[in-house]
């Protein structure tokens, strides 16, 4: 079900407490000379309309939120951000509405790595307002970790943002929104295995870059390597591994 | 120009402090039984998208925010909102990002009465924070009074909240959203003149009333007496008028 | 009734919740080099007793909060003023003790201009804390349009700020506290419609301009207008108009 | 000098650098059957104005702030109060503003004892937004310990609140505000030293008490020993030695 | 008993609302050249274990904060410190978890005098928090004024920081971080009576004064008066007037 | 060098900006039956206390903060903690303090799982503050993966909370801290792969759960496995790990 296209009256019947609510959470942020603001938000509606399509009865599908945590990407101009601390408040305000009209199972399908951080510190938050709903966020990349290493040619620092998985989901969902002629590797080359950056890449001390300190053009990984069938071999595997953690969830 | 297609090094090169930049603000709330969530959302972007083809050259558009500040809709299931203080926050975040990219004028082109007196608040911060950019707000009703009254057929308390002028509105542009067979007149009917309900009504005293308190279906207004025809009436009225400010602004 | 001269067990007696508790808002404000600081405090101070005057059983009148939202003032030295966001918690706090007390209608009689938007938005805060009780907002130049289109002999730009109604109601409830000698006209002379400044013209878009960047003089309308006996007539007109409202209020 | 009797160009050509700026504290409390709300914002006023007549070259007077933090005598009703934080915040903004028009000295002259504890809080933020500004907070009883002794008939307990003391000073300052035939002697009479209340007492450990937990009357004290005579000799001591402070405080 | 020592089932079976619950408040601060920056922490946890001591079954003594409100110190190096508001939070905080667990009477020793103002601040949140637990806050050498005035030899000015008094119970307590040939008299030398500084001086008005404006050392008072035996009779007799205090609130 | 036996004149001839500086970061929770509510505090004290005296040129070590967050916890009396805001806000604080003496690289060593997510908010805020200052935060056990995974003998569910691990160290550094005789297993025993708990499991989904909703008796992970011998080996793989963290830091 897409609350897009509902009504109050059929919110009321729509039995929400027994739904999976999915709440996609996007950004609006710089992604290279190739590829749009609004690369995330396409690419987590995608994933999060696929999902629906496949269990209509079972998800309550809310709109994407394309305002992201994005200020580490604030020098490259066009970003539209909110800071840590109102990202934390929107989301909890969003939740709590979700909350309000009944909602047991909500689902926070991220498709931002900077939403990371807060949407976990909105968890929190959420859990002390609301201990009876469960609040789940998770990023589409680390649900369909063995897709992407099954998918991906890149070696380690190839997926990053806007890079060879970013590009190629875009140029399977929207091939128009994409210059792959503009595309370029970029992102850094670090000796030290603590500043490697990759999003399969878990790093065992977190500290905070500014993508300016790291990317010049704005990207981090290699978007020569994206191609349109990796983009839906991506894409398949990625729908089927978020909707078998939406099945488990379901279950909780 | 739609910031939605552009990519950063485009923003950098696109002159940013001579345009008038728009960011339409709409809603996530419920609109009645014969309109979807998403009303205020998809007329505030028909205007702004009508708006900018016109003058691509001179307006930039922003993206939609479609999270509204409509705690006065809360207790009807569905509606997503911010509360005041997180709304006025998200929209100093916002329009900060355009400040920060270089805007001179900036114009917040509202689509929802909820996010009136917030959007007020948020421009006084601004205004301590960026002296020297110009933020105006504005509802696309006050700027498009006259076209309104020339239009409309309802007489006071006709016009409110999905109403007959905005569901003429997405009888034009979405008629596949709208189920006119649930169209109900609804809404207070109060003798005294200090609460009549109309958008073309200006209270002279100010007070805040949930909605349920004043319409149990959601409905403030005449429904009934909305038609597509008029919803072109309505749009190219507005379109034309709201234009005619974006042309002032853009030498004040 | 006034409560300054009340003790506690006179207010336990008084039965609050069938009174009109007015609290007067004014503001500490420059008002152009012939009008005192003081202005807007002591013209809503006379307007607000002579109303209790006329209905001592119906109206619990509480002391005039001279503190007003005056940040657009702060460039002319002796303007005391809390920002936005204090001056909204202030209401707040202070509305809440009224609440506490038992009050069921709860009148804010405004007498500053800048006092608008921030009351606005303590009032949504004080129905989500208190749904039971009625606050209502209004600044008495709005209730009272009608005399004050009758009495005023300046055209549009002539009644803002220090201006003709301003200076007339000081001279006729405090003339000693007026310069005469020292009134100009002053205040932005725009073509442009959307930016003429008059308290009886609604502008349909808004937007925040300090006050340094409209007046010189920090008068905004022509004093020159002003006289002891339109004062008079002003101020009565005033009084009784807001009655009506109070009256009407009374029976909500 | 009277600031409430000023206009900006009188501020802009009063050498503010070297005045002692004064603001006065009070508060909008109960003080017993026999006392108005207005106590001691009454009394402070009545302290402030002596010490400006005396000294018009060197003192710029402020308007009393008739609203204090008296969260603790909020069951009595008719109490207008700010609670602690937004009181801190109040006084940071006013004191601010005071900044802002280029003092160097400001003394906030207390007349509640609920503010104490706020009001330092507010210093110590003063201090690192206006390093250079000295903001100095007393109470009236704190400066002129000498006085309330020497004139003082009650033993420990007598003087707290709508007590001997401040029922003097309000029979010299405001007899028709008084009703001496409802004063009643109240308060608590623990064994313990370390409870004693009194206004002339520092206790060696600090805690908060509701008023009504130590006072059914909203009494602390002994007002039957209160006399208009005494009064005078209270107010005129306390003048005299707030007086010597204030020349000192000059001299800093 | 010492909580630092228990597992959550001791404290369920520890009857925690009969005991006086003792959270001990030091600060990481500079204290000269001659002590180290755990000044106030080690001295008021050296108190604190030996009122423990003396009576384990009535007190619960929980781990000293040594985060303290330093901020006049911050000029000097190695000060860690939370500015004014968050330190009030996080003792809110504490206590709040301490309230959670059952305890009627808590008492916050406190061992160092910038924590003054914020733990006053703190307790009025508290109250309002928690009405019916007792939250008392007192610093040991208003606790022990007595005993100070008896062991001291310095004259006013003596005893501040870093002085006779601190250097002493260092020297009596922990020997070996003691610096005594670094130890020199520092402090202001105003003749003005309202600017003495003193550990045992109450000041009649307040204002805050950074360290560094008062001291070029860190030190205020004479600690070449310091002696081990001297600290020896300061530490038994503070114990023991303390320890008076503690009786007394354990029967209120 | 241990800031906690240093002056402020040492600090200033310490070269600050040269070292790494480390602060501990521990927790005041309860740790099931057998061990004390300072487990967290007393490893991570330990490991940096060792880690130190390896490079006490390199290193320079603050005091551990024993206040973590563990809103988690909190149903078991005896836990002290504060919220996820205010702890976020105590870390800018006091790393605030670091950067303000000069340090150039900051080192959140961790030693609690609920620290996690509120010290990478810090570490947001900290960057947006002081853009030029290296933040870094890492749990011991992220860095020290290698080790634990070589000593631990429990399958998955084994190393959570009071568990094999933790027990083993306390054994090891603080033996007669610990009752080995009320150590017992516990946890959640969930088939589902995305609800299983141990520390060395990363969960791809995230979602708060507070202890109790886990675990009967606070202990997550089975603590029977413990051994002194075992827990030194634990400690020296630790430090050694975490060393070679350090040294790659002290180059970036």
């Amino acid at each position: 079900m897409l609350l897009n296209r509902m009504s109050w009256p059929d919110v009321k019947r729509a039995r929400i407490a027994q739904k999976v609510v999915v709440l996609p959470l996007g950004s609006f942020e710089q992604h290279g000379p190739h590829l749009p603001f609004t690369t995330d938000t396409d690419i987590v509606t995608g994933i999060a309309r696929a999902l629906e399509r496949k269990r209509p009865g079972k998800i309550l599908l809310l709109p994407t939120l394309w305002v992201g945590h994005s200020t580490h990407h604030l020098t490259f101009p066009g970003t539209l951000s909110a800071h840590q601390m109102p990202y934390i408040q929107l989301l909890v305000e969003l939740c709590g509405c979700v909350a309000g009209m009944g909602a047991k199972k909500v689902f926070l399908l991220n498709g931002h790595g900077g939403n990371d951080v807060p949407a976990r510190a909105a968890l929190r938050e959420l859990k002390c307002a609301f201990p009876a709903v469960r609040f789940v966020f998770a990023s589409y990349w680390s649900l369909a970790a063995k897709t992407i290493r099954a998918v991906r040619e890149s070696g380690p620092g190839g997926i990053g943002h806007a890079c060879e998985m970013e590009t190629s989901l875009m140029l399977h969902l929207h091939p128009d929104r994409v210059k792959m002629s503009l595309a370029r590797r970029d992102g850094p080359r670090h000796a030290d295995a603590y500043r490697r950056v990759d999003m399969q890449h878990a790093r065992p001390a977190y500290f905070v870059e500014e993508f300016h300190e790291m990317s010049k053009s704005g990207v981090i990984g290699d978007p020569r390597l994206a191609a349109p069938e990796k983009g839906k071999r991506f894409f398949e595997g990625i729908v089927a591994e978020v909707g078998v953690f939406v099945e488990a969830f379901a279950k909780w």
